[in-house]
């Protein structure tokens, strides 16, 4: 498998994390991928640019929830059982739920981001800035309603290794503050951090440090 | 199941027709969502303030491709058989990618949309407009090579689902016009018609008249 993202993508490191927590990470190759580069293949690979991109022999497989299935299927191969999507029926789409939670706070924050490097100064609107981020803030105090204590070890669930992702992602783009919303999360990225083997070393290089990292 | 949802939704309109293909529209009723409305009550259901959201008992479920996954698990039960995702193993995850892509196209055309909707005209940028129109057409120059047909009668997959709707909505908002980069459209439309009960009334009222509307 070749994995076709960035270092900074915190959905290429969701990936990453997945596949080593389903035993898969030897079976993978990373192929920097820039999504601003137009002579870069991916948008040949992927029509919409996008990364996380995997090839698997002749197939491309895209965006991070399909992945994240095609890991379930592996693991369930390989294990017996789902590490990422745990449970069966109401369970799993619960957990798939979380899931798109998490990648909706991180697209609502990408737009955030976008809004500066696209645009130049004077061409910034901040109410819509103040849209997408009222989605993050509300997704944090449903979260924070919800009690979060990190619990599974070194088998974290697909929504895990997203808000873990997240979080970080947060600190690194710095579109706001989590521990204003969610301060308990500071606690549960302690216990991922200590728990999941592969979350030291797919941080990136330059983010600020912290308790757990 | 409470369906939250509005009329021009291309993502309402493929999960109202993914219930009716499984045999499951009875069951589900739909309270209209107007997502720009603060003091709509779906902030509340859903942080993220997006539509569809679907209410199943206790149960809060988003985004689309949960419902469909939802959906899926309810139609297994049901008939003891995919139909939004058939097949077994990797054709499974080549159907959710396809399904992604169409999800994708219609991001980026949303992001074209919102690019006048929350901008005063001065502060649009050509730039961005244009980099998202690129992913649509890049994707619909892969859709053309594949040479599509519509074959699937009253039991269309996910992605066949999606891309009627999708089709639909470029012709709604006319951010392009999906007949110059794939032509042999026009005709998977039309079979398309034909085939699928729920496609006429879950038209939005006022689109422009087609061969197949």
């Amino acid at each position: 498998m070749i994995l076709r993202t960035s270092m900074p993508s915190p959905f290429g490191r969701m990936v990453k994390i997945a596949a080593d927590v389903i035993g898969m990470i030897a079976d993978m190759s990373v192929v920097s991928a820039d999504t601003n580069d137009p002579n870069d293949n991916l948008r040949q690979q992927n029509p919409l640019g996008k990364i996380p991109t995997l090839l698997v022999g002749d197939d491309i497989l895209y965006d991070t929830r399909v992945i994240f299935d095609y890991f379930d299927q592996l693991s369930m191969e390989k294990h017996g059982k789902s590490i990422l999507f745990p449970g069966s029926g109401m369970d799993i789409i619960r957990e798939k739920t979380r899931l798109a939670r998490v990648i909706g706070m991180l697209d609502a924050g990408i737009l955030v981001v976008y809004e500066s490097r696209f645009r130049p100064e004077n061409m910034r609107v901040d109410s819509f800035v103040e849209y997408q981020l009222e989605k993050v803030t509300r997704s944090f105090a449903e979260i924070k309603a919800e009690h979060p204590v990190y619990e599974n070890g070194a088998a974290p669930t697909a929504s895990d290794i997203a808000l873990a992702c997240a979080l970080d992602h947060f600190d690194y783009r710095k579109q706001l503050d989590w521990r204003d919303h969610c301060p308990s999360l500071a606690s549960w990225m302690i216990d991922f951090s200590n728990a999941v083997a592969s979350y030291k070393p797919t941080l990136p290089d330059d983010i600020d440090v912290a308790d757990w990292r």
